[in-house]
């Protein structure tokens, strides 16, 4: 996908150039290029070049997804008390909350300006799609940050999956339907492209939850062990809690209790009792039903099997199956 | 304008009903029922009604509108640090600020899905002015930002018109617009609306700069002269600025230092000079200069007086020229 995520790079930095307020676009611009893989804009290209092998076309929707992917960096930045993205300052650190308010808000009101590039023929259905996404975006930080203050034993295994749909799937699938529906592709194509997308998007976090207590330095890239370290809800320990008895239950409890300077020794003994009860087995087979059943809303296209391929080949990247 | 404002806040009503997750749209609905005079969807039926008797069609966007004004409300009360807002507490303040930005991200990204209930046939120029007028309402807050610690003497009359226009006049003009488009205007009558609401949202704020200083506790319902203890670079402040002598100047620096309990020393002393100067004079010209050009776009209408009339009723009764 190399050739596309030079084509969305380089029209992204044409649209990077701080005009005034100057204190309004130049964090937008700091933010937009601290760069990042790129997944959404680059699904949304995929999407479009499914059906059409004129990309040009998805640039702009493209850009608009970006833009606002990056508004809900910076908001939840804040929210989240976060001081460092891809190793730079965020937003409100760099700057001030202020800025990350009022930047991130002007970000996700240039992503309509963007998405409204499209076709007329399509405007309206692109855009229904994007509202409701970014409706949803908005519950599914709202649900993350109510799991918090939430006991361990009330969070529901099925929630947890609601909201990991919400925060990261469905934005993931608009990327792939926008860029199929500028491509020219059906309504029900469109629809089976967003299926597979948020059917995909479930089982890319549930590997990245895995990846976080599992992985190794090189295949995950961020610190293994931080979802234990911050008692994240993660599938594994809400899967955990529901497996484990009594006796377990206590021990998982005050593990999650153990101070910030016993961080090791938490990572261990979580480590343990998951082993203990297969929870990672668990959770690389609930990932491979999603991702089955993802596969089969791509199935239900009349793609071709190459067309199929280069898809599946992004998203077997981002999943880490090429490692 | 009663019926329509009690159309509206009927379909207002019918739309509050905090739906899952609670602590995402409970603010919301908090926030919307604080009440206010609807000016800008009330403005939106108007437009509409200028060239169609079915207003029916433009609640939607009306509705779209009233979230959009009340998110910048949400994130304005944040940036500005105000704990109230028609006398309740401001939603950070109820709340917390995380959820004041994030319940606002939402009442954003809902505007839109109010805004695109409009037909099929006028979406791209409803969205079009929609889109503009968000990101201009944003570079309007951050101009007001960077006024605060900008020399007074370094903000231009013409820099704080320009301010004015995109902090408030130009979601006026747009409210008008979008409902003249809905009811079926041309796009050049469409145009001439937005124009007329673009003036005179400019002649209203400056009318307000006007009563914030010389008005009553009645005809103007805030604290008069709270502007002069802020020490906010209004009109009057700004042309006084321009019009005074180096000797006055020094005075007029004088005066917006004196600490907080000499308030009514600082605003009998500033209002003497904007008397000397015949500052007040000076805005009530411009603002009729602002007022004057906004009828013109109204007269190269083709609406018959009757129509016209009604519209001019409703922006006199914001201007406070029936009191």
């Amino acid at each position: 996908m190399k050739h596309l995520s030079d084509i969305f790079n380089q029209a992204l930095q044409e649209n990077c150039a701080a005009t005034a307020p100057f204190n309004l676009y130049e964090p937008v611009d700091y933010l937009l290029q601290l760069g990042g893989k790129r997944v959404r804009p680059i699904l949304c290209l995929i999407g479009c070049e499914l059906f059409d092998d004129d990309v040009q076309k998805a640039i702009s929707p493209a850009i608009g997804i970006e833009y606002f992917h990056n508004f809900t960096l910076a908001h939840d930045d804040i929210m989240d008390a976060a001081p460092l993205r891809r190793g730079m300052a965020t937003m409100h650190t760099k700057y001030d909350l202020n800025t990350a308010i009022l930047s991130g808000d002007v970000m996700f009101a240039k992503s309509y300006q963007f998405m409204c590039q499209v076709d007329s023929s399509i405007l309206a259905p692109v855009l229904k799609t994007f509202n409701q996404t970014a409706i949803e975006v908005c519950e599914g930080q709202q649900y993350d940050m109510d799991f918090e203050t939430i006991e361990v034993t009330d969070v529901s295994v099925e929630d947890y999956l609601k909201m990991i749909e919400l925060k990261t799937a469905v934005l993931i699938a608009a990327s792939l339907k926008i860029g199929a529906l500028v491509g020219g592709a059906s309504a029900n194509e469109a629809q089976s492209l967003y299926e597979f997308g948020r059917l995909a998007g479930i089982a890319f976090q549930l590997q990245d939850d895995i990846l976080d207590t599992y992985g190794t330095a090189e295949n995950f890239g961020k610190q293994v062990g931080g979802d234990i370290i911050q008692n994240k809800k993660t599938y594994l320990l809400l899967e955990a809690v529901n497996l484990t008895d009594k006796k377990n239950m206590k021990k998982i409890l005050d593990c999650l209790s153990l101070p910030l300077n016993q961080k090791e020794r938490k990572v261990n003994e979580i480590k343990k009792i998951f082993n203990s009860l297969g929870v990672k087995q668990k959770a690389e087979k609930l990932m491979e039903s999603y991702y089955e059943r993802a596969c089969n809303h791509l199935d239900a296209t009349s793609l071709n099997i190459e067309k199929k391929s280069s898809l599946l080949a992004f998203i077997d990247y981002l999943m880490k199956r090429n490692s």
